[in-house]
């Protein structure tokens, strides 16, 4: 069939060309735009804290459309908001701020976090930085260096704190669709090809949505960041240690994660807002990632899985990573307390 | 958020060497053996046609694992099966062979269909070189090259014929997550932005699954190729025409196109075996394909749509096709018997 061979035409820049096309990256960013869950999280940081950004200096940077500044200039009044975007985007975002009658608050500057020039500091840092597993592309590393030149001492960071969350899982459906069709298929004996089935499992699998009932324990905050001092060394290997307690019996077959993040008030007893990407929560464009073991485990309620995690940026491709898992399945049966360990790596490329 | 930067970075060989990764170019073809309507229906023509193939030298083209050739090894008795391969899948075709003790009847042989040399021609031609809309890739050039060379005088072609199917259709919930989200969101004007919304609908839209009650009138095929006389000359442009009765009153949005083949059946008043992809069969990888208007009219039962298809290949580059659509709309209202045109040009590319 033609479906496959796409991948070997020899004309990869036919590809580029294509996504990178006029209406193309707008279409992105529309569909950012239209995960509500999202983008009503910083349109409900702003309204929440209109009183306190009067005459503030803001800074949006990574705007895209620009609608996080344009919240700011028609829900708030900040004296300036700096909207700062590196990609070709920007030409339409000065269009979009114009069309509103924003031009006088809102500033777009085309540039990189690096290389902008403004005429003093900000008061208030926006952002929406995260990737997949809070942290993959680390487009945060552009928020750190904007934050250490550009934002005043005292400032507000939007994101104030992230978290990566983690639960193990059952992933049965998924497991038999990659896993079981292929023991013979067709009555044919498919074991050169094991290794291509095994890479089903090698990669994250991202855009998946995990249904609560899959989780196998209560989820936790494995790794968490603290905008105001994260530094940007500390980005090339975070660790995290967890313990699970199962409170269902099933089939452990892995780990999800997702992440949160939460918009301190900068207002006296104001709340924070939350935006989470979890399975508790309506489903937002970054969804969940799982991340399959290489051999299903049966768990019951009362074991326990405790590991850690660590996230390792590449050290040559900067926007990748890979996240290592290391686990131990301790089982409380009566007959036989045992313990299984496992560990496992999984690239994190597109 | 980071979720759009990749397309922007600049080391487009990243996804190129991800892509042609040994396991993923196995992965792929792993994914089109697990659709089963698409590999029963190879099986099937094998197993009722097995009297008939005894002896039988026979060619598969593009075979990708080999799954059709081992069907022939193991369900019939051909006395020869020539397994052609371009890609590097070659070399775990020959595994798989071997590792089904069917080496002795089946020969791999690596290359493209101009460049491989056999001992002599074949009786059968069979393959698996549908794409979207029937002819995206244009694998089938390769096919009728093959077929010309080495197909004995009388041979056989499986597919023996294939038909591009199209119904007029409404997509209610497509369309509105797309536009009407856009009308004014979150109360801001985004109209310097309609040029991509309206992008949305300059392409076809792909591995789209039409709900069977969406469609406005009975399908009917409207590009007929007959695999026996079909010449690649032919593939540079090809016309059809539709007259379609709407049977149910709705909103007209656009095309849905689809397509089948059919395996003539080598035994004396043997029944032809069918692939049909459409809404009324069981979802195969190749799904369906939506080709929107850009603007939804009511319809009503006893309306007609008549027009035209084109599936014009690019001059430049050669798997790739631009589908231009023409079309009236005739209303059969008393008080007005009105008549609407509408005509759009999609490019596929990938
Ligand atoms: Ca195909
Ligand atoms: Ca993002």
């Amino acid at each position: 069939g033609a479906t496959e061979e796409d991948t070997s035409m020899p004309d990869p820049w036919q590809d580029e060309e294509y996504f990178d096309s006029y209406g193309t990256l707008q279409k992105l960013h529309l569909e950012m735009l239209a995960d509500r869950s999202r983008t009503e999280a910083y349109r409900q940081v702003i309204i929440s804290n209109s009183a306190s950004l009067k005459d503030k200096v803001m800074m949006d940077l990574g705007c895209g459309t620009g609608i996080i500044s344009l919240f700011c200039a028609q829900l708030a009044q900040p004296s300036m908001v700096y909207a700062v975007e590196a990609s070709s985007m920007a030409e339409y975002t000065k269009k979009l701020v114009k069309q509103n009658n924003c031009e006088e608050v809102v500033s777009v500057l085309q540039g990189r976090a690096e290389e902008i020039e403004l005429p003093g500091q900000v008061d208030v840092l926006v952002s929406e930085w995260m990737g997949n597993c809070l942290l993959f592309e680390f487009m945060v590393e552009s928020v750190l260096l904007a934050r250490d030149r550009w934002l005043k001492e005292g400032g507000v960071m939007w994101p104030s704190s992230a978290a990566l969350t983690l639960v193990p899982c059952q992933a049965d459906s998924y497991f038999s669709e990659k896993m079981h069709f292929w023991e013979r298929p067709y009555g044919l004996d498919f074991t050169p090809l094991s290794l291509a089935q095994q890479e089903f499992f090698t990669k994250p699998k991202f855009s998946y949505l995990i249904d609560p009932t899959d989780c196998l324990s209560t989820p936790c905050d494995v790794i968490q960041l603290d905008m105001y001092t994260l530094q940007v060394k500390d980005l090339e290997e975070m660790h995290g240690h967890f313990q699970f307690w199962i409170d269902r019996s099933g089939t452990f077959h892995g780990f999800t994660a997702w992440f949160n993040v939460d918009f301190k008030s900068m207002e006296p007893g104001g709340t924070a807002v939350q935006l989470d990407t979890g399975p508790h929560s309506r489903p937002t464009h970054w969804k969940q990632t799982l991340f399959m073991s290489d051999r299903p485990v049966s768990v019951h309620e009362g074991d326990s899985i405790s590991g850690s995690i660590v996230l390792h940026r590449n050290p040559v491709w900067r926007r990748h990573m890979t996240v290592s898992l290391h686990w131990n399945i301790n089982s409380s049966s009566k007959d036989a307390s045992s313990c299984q360990a496992g560990t496992k790596s999984f690239p994190m490329w597109r």
